[in-house]
C-alpha cells in the first residue's frame, strides 16, 4: 500500500429553509455520504445553510479553500427562493447568465413557448462552470472549481452524482468491518479504548443498538485503507469480544 | 403583534464519524428543526463534524457565538470515539471531571460494581454545566452557556429535548400555510415572485413534489410570526393560483 496516496477530502452544503424549519426531510446527505465513501472520497464535514446568499456564499468559500470538493444540493428551481447559482457566481466571483447549452437542455423538455423567465431561471450557470446533466427533468446542475452544484430532489441528486463520479479524483477506499458485541457498550470500552491506542492507524467506532432480542448490543466499526492493518486490528476487537462473552457469563 | 420581539435562533451540531462515513443516516436533524420551528426556535443553520476535537471546538464556538443556542447530539457515550464533552470543555475553557450527580444518575440503573471506567465517562461533565436528565437510559445530557448537549441515540435525544424545552426562551412563533399550486413549479414561478416582493415581510417558499396523480405538483408555503401579514399574502397566492389554474386550462 503507497502510503503517499494524499487523501480526497469532500464536504457536503445543504441549501434551503425547508430543512431548517423541518418541513421537509433531508435524504441526500447520507445518500451522498454513503456513495462518496463508497468511491474513496472522505466526508468531513456538512453543513446545511439558509436561503440566504451571504450564508450560501461564506459556507462555500469556507468549505471550498478546505476540502478537494464541495457537493451542494438544493436551490436551483425556477422560483425567487432558488438563488444557489447566483450565490455561487457571488462567492466565485464571476457573473451568471442564461447559458445557451442549459437552455437548449431545457428546450428537450419544455415547448419554446413555455420557456417562461422563471424556467429560463433554471438555464442561469455562473461563467465558466461545466453542465451536470440531468436525465430526470433536463435542468441541469454545475461544476464550478471544485463546487459541484445539484438539485434538491432526491431522484435528481441522485442522477447527477452518477453523471458526475466518473470523473471525480478518488482515493483509495476506507474499508470497513462489523462486528457485532454481543455486550453493552459500557462492557468493552476500556479494551476497545486499549485496542484503538495499540492501532492508532485504523480508526474504531463503536455504536449502541437494541437487538432484536430486545437486548441492548453495540456494533464495534473498524475502518481503514490498509487491508493487513485492517486484519490486525479486527483479530483482536474479535478475540476481546470473546473473552467479554467469557466474562459475562461468568 | 410586538415586532421589537427578537427572533430566537439555534443550531444543530451533529458530532459523529458513522453520520460522514454514511453508515448512520441521521434522524435527528429534521426532528430538531420541527420541533424547535413548532416552540418559536428559529433553527438557522446545521453543521455534522467529525469525532475530532479540534473540529468539534472550532464549530461549538463559531456556533454559539452567532445563535441564542447550540443544540449538539452525538458522541456522549462510554467508548473511547465518544468525546464530545471534553471538547465542549476545551471550547469553553473549562475542566472536565466525573461530576458527583451525574455518577448519581448512573448508579439509577447501573449496579456500583459494574460501574468502570468505560461507564463512568458518561459521567464526566464540563465544569459549571448543568445536567439535562435521561429518562430512558439514566446518562444525563448537559447545558453549559448557551449550548445544550445531547445523546446522538434517537430516543434518548428526544427524551432530553422534552426536559430542556420548557427551559428554552422562545420567540413568536412562526406560522406558515401551505396551498397546492396544482401546477408545475415553472408555471408559478414569475407571478409568485411578483407576490414575494410585494410582501417583503413574510417568507414565500415553492417546492416541488409529484402528486398521487403522477403528475408534478408544486406546494407553495407563506411564513410569517404576523398572522394579519400571513393571511394578506395568503390571499394573493390563493388567487393567482385560481389565474394560473384558468390559464392552464384556456
Amino acid at each position: 500500500m503507497n502510503d503517499k496516496v494524499e487523501p480526497v477530502t469532500a464536504a457536503i452544503m445543504v441549501v434551503g429553509d425547508e430543512i431548517l424549519s423541518g418541513r421537509t426531510k433531508d435524504r441526500n446527505i447520507g445518500y451522498i455520504a454513503e456513495y462518496l465513501t463508497g468511491i474513496g472520497i472522505d466526508v468531513c464535514e456538512v453543513r446545511v445553510v439558509p436561503d440566504i446568499e451571504a450564508e450560501i456564499v461564506a459556507a462555500v468559500n469556507a468549505l471550498r479553500a478546505r476540502y478537494t470538493y464541495v457537493f451542494s444540493t438544493g436551490g436551483i428551481g425556477p422560483t425567487h427562493d432558488d438563488i444557489t447559482a447566483d450565490s455561487i457566481a457571488a462567492a466565485f466571483g464571476v457573473t451568471i447568465d442564461v447559458d445557451p447549452r442549459a437552455r437548449a437542455m431545457l428546450l428537450e423538455r419544455i415547448p419554446e413557448a413555455e420557456l417562461n423567465e422563471a424556467r429560463l431561471r433554471m438555464a442561469r450557470i455562473p461563467a465558466g462552470a461545466e453542465l451536470v446533466a440531468n436525465p430526470v427533468s433536463k435542468a441541469p446542475g454545475f461544476w464550478i472549481g471544485n463546487v459541484i452544484v445539484m438539485a434538491g430532489v432526491p431522484t435528481i441528486m441522485q442522477a447527477m452524482l452518477d453523471e458526475v463520479a466518473p470523473k471525480l479524483k478518488t482515493g483509495i477506499r476506507m474499508l470497513s468491518e462489523t462486528i457485532p458485541a454481543n455486550a453493552k457498550e459500557g462492557d468493552v470500552g476500556g479494551p476497545l479504548r486499549a485496542i484503538a491506542q495499540a492501532h492508532p492507524e485504523v480508526t474504531i467506532g463503536s455504536y449502541p443498538f437494541i437487538g432484536e432480542d430486545g437486548r441492548p448490543n453495540t456494533n464495534l466499526v473498524v475502518r481503514s485503507r490498509d487491508p493487513e492493518k485492517l486484519a490486525a486490528a479486527m483479530d483482536e476487537v474479535r478475540r476481546m469480544v470473546a473473552e467479554v462473552a467469557v466474562r459475562l457469563a461468568s
